[in-house]
């Protein structure tokens, strides 16, 4: 056997998106893809603004399309650095930004400039489920802290988990998978907690930054906990997955910072990424400075739908403020077995479990209206079925 | 301190390819970049073939831009299959191919796929110097076998080299830093010392295959040894080195193969490459398929210059059979100390010991033809120097 222990492991627990994914295949290919209702990946189906694929057009002919500085193209990181110092509300140069590829390799870039072994890395339950591995593949270790019934962080279980190993809290906001959007409270109370220790780095995830509804607004964590570093993508505000684009923006109170900064691009070059795509982080730095962004107003309406149906199924869920997704209460103790109920019905959707929370279900509503509204009548009848089997049996 | 201490170490012996690009920016800044004769970089500056930027143009705003299966696109993956059963002379299905980031992005996901806990790889020096980085960023150890003088591997090196705990063995031809092309007899000797050690894993890294003169060719590892991998990108065949695009090949002969394409795929997704860049899936193999590649005849052009220049100057070198390196024997016992004396002319040069090989220097020759005339005369000074220096002193 030519693979390792541990990706042996990883294989035979495998992801349950990976498993709905796999169900949905075969769902698919038996019924058509036309009749499965596929809620359960966060991939973007809206196209990129066209300005994005018009600059890139332009770009092809006229770039260089060797390697450049592991960090990035510099004429890039100074844009960037202009476009984030506003957003964020802090001032940052062209070196405090670090182009990788897409938030993912971002993350990895991150904890590997900064994991000794035997490290632990917090993340606020429920949590994206490719953290533990991003924290194992640098020799660190996962802790969870947990979020409140309100799905924010609840700032005593992360003091909780804070030990003399603690390395760095992954914070997500917008949130991935209950959509909540965390009002500055929750940062200036996590820097409190932090107070004393420099050596935490606080690591905030976020490529939903742009989808957000209802006017609400994204603090800036760089301004609210200086040791901090933003990792974000154009995965999502631009709707380039596929095209693995994103930057590092590196907060003024981190220790050392210049080493820092160093690691991140050593991180870049040996862990093979090399430098971000370059025709990409071209594009992104442009679409970025020019304000583009795919159509938000979208998503909201397909949110605003998803939530009625919910309503009208008499199901509860995390308030909807951001991101593309509907962390739903399972109507049954057991979200696997809700899930499976779902299926039975061609709905495809990710047990709570998956990101460390069970007895919820995620519905990824990235997906055609037509898909949300074909959904409704299946949805009822899931309902239904399960509220006819917990009536009393009487004869 | 923020960054880990394994990476403090790590910038503190910051690669020679590193410190001499440091000394060539100063030396520009100072003398304009006109001024300077560069042949630090391995950074191709023949343009991409115009085929290439056609059909990444055309791509842009018919394709999808989201997340695909981790593993690439089916169709590139197929496409690539095919072009690849007819290059290494074996049967490959498009399962068998994986989509990375460029090779050393390719690198990492094998390695993530199959290094246990202390499990060691083998280089054979002279190599490139970031293996080391690849080997241990995955809980590996990087252990040196030996070429011999004629700079081909030393299988009986490599048999000493071999132990309990090897894992697997990266080779490479066309080489960095010395230019060699393995001919077949190398390979089907290392099949035979691998013999009954299913447990190790032939990872051929060969970006430069296209890159070779005189009508030579380069063997296919994967017919030769069926327990091996292929990593290949286009940065060099179709100098989109900055595009970051490249295969993963899996050879018949790879114990439990279906398992270890999995590792592969979950090792691309949990790095967090998550996929290969999606629009140059596209372009690459499209281009592989049509037969696309740079020219190649003018990086030979520059190769028969500068061995001129060299040969005039006295100086020996590797025989320069592909890539677009030159291996050249330090004419002082200390390569660092003749990169110092290149350097006073302006010259740069990476010192052999940044590739486990002291007592030779690297030169580039991926620059202009300009370039390579022009440090014609300050490399006949320094050379002078050397010898006015040898010379017996009388009175």
């Amino acid at each position: 056997m030519i693979v390792s222990k541990k990706m042996l492991g990883y294989m035979e627990n495998s992801s349950w998106i990976r498993r709905m994914f796999e169900e949905g295949a075969r769902l698919k290919a038996v019924h058509g893809p036309e009749n499965v209702f596929d809620f359960s990946l966060g991939n973007p189906d809206l196209p990129p603004p066209q300005a994005a694929l018009e600059k890139a057009a332009g770009l092809l002919t006229c770039m260089n399309h060797g390697y450049m500085p592991n960090a990035g193209f510099p004429d890039v990181r100074e844009a960037l650095a202009g476009y984030a110092s506003e957003l964020y509300e802090v001032p940052l140069r062209g070196d405090d930004i670090v182009m990788c590829c897409g938030a993912g390799g971002g993350l990895n870039v991150v904890l590997k400039a900064v994991t000794n072994p035997g490290d632990e890395i917090i993340a606020v339950a429920p949590y994206f489920v490719e953290y533990g591995f991003y924290a194992e593949n640098h020799g660190g270790t996962l802790v969870e802290a947990k979020c409140g019934p309100d799905f924010l962080p609840d700032l005593q279980s992360i003091r909780s988990a804070i030990g003399p190993k603690t390395r760095a809290i992954i914070v997500n906001s917008p949130n991935n998978p209950t959509g909540r959007v965390y009002p500055a409270e929750v940062f200036t109370g996590l820097a409190e907690v932090l107070g004393d220790r420099p050596d935490i780095l606080v690591i905030s995830d976020e490529p939903y930054r742009k989808l957000v509804y209802d006017g609400r607004e994204v603090p800036s964590v760089l301004r609210l906990i200086p040791n901090s570093v933003v990792v974000t993508s154009a995965s999502k505000e631009l709707s380039l997955a596929g095209q693995r684009i994103g930057y590092i923006a590196a907060g003024g109170g981190i220790d050392e910072k210049q080493k820092f900064i160093s690691a991140l691009i050593l991180a870049t070059r040996i862990l093979g990424f090399v430098n971000a795509p370059s025709l990409m982080q071209k594009v992104y730095a442009a679409c970025l400075c020019e304000g583009a962004c795919i159509d938000v107003a979208r998503y909201k309406e397909r949110r605003d739908l998803f939530t009625g149906i919910l309503d009208d199924a008499g199901l509860e869920y995390a308030p909807p403020e951001g991101a593309f997704y509907l962390f739903v209460k399972s109507p049954l103790e057991d979200d696997v077995a809700f899930c499976s109920e779902l299926v039975k019905e061609k709905i495809l959707a990710v047990p709570g479990r998956g990101f460390g929370w069970p007895g919820y279900v995620r519905f990824a509503y990235c997906v055609s209206i037509e898909s949300i509204r074909g959904c409704a009548p299946a949805l009822m009848r899931v309902m239904e079925g399960i509220k006819a089997r917990r009536r009393p049996v009487t004869r």
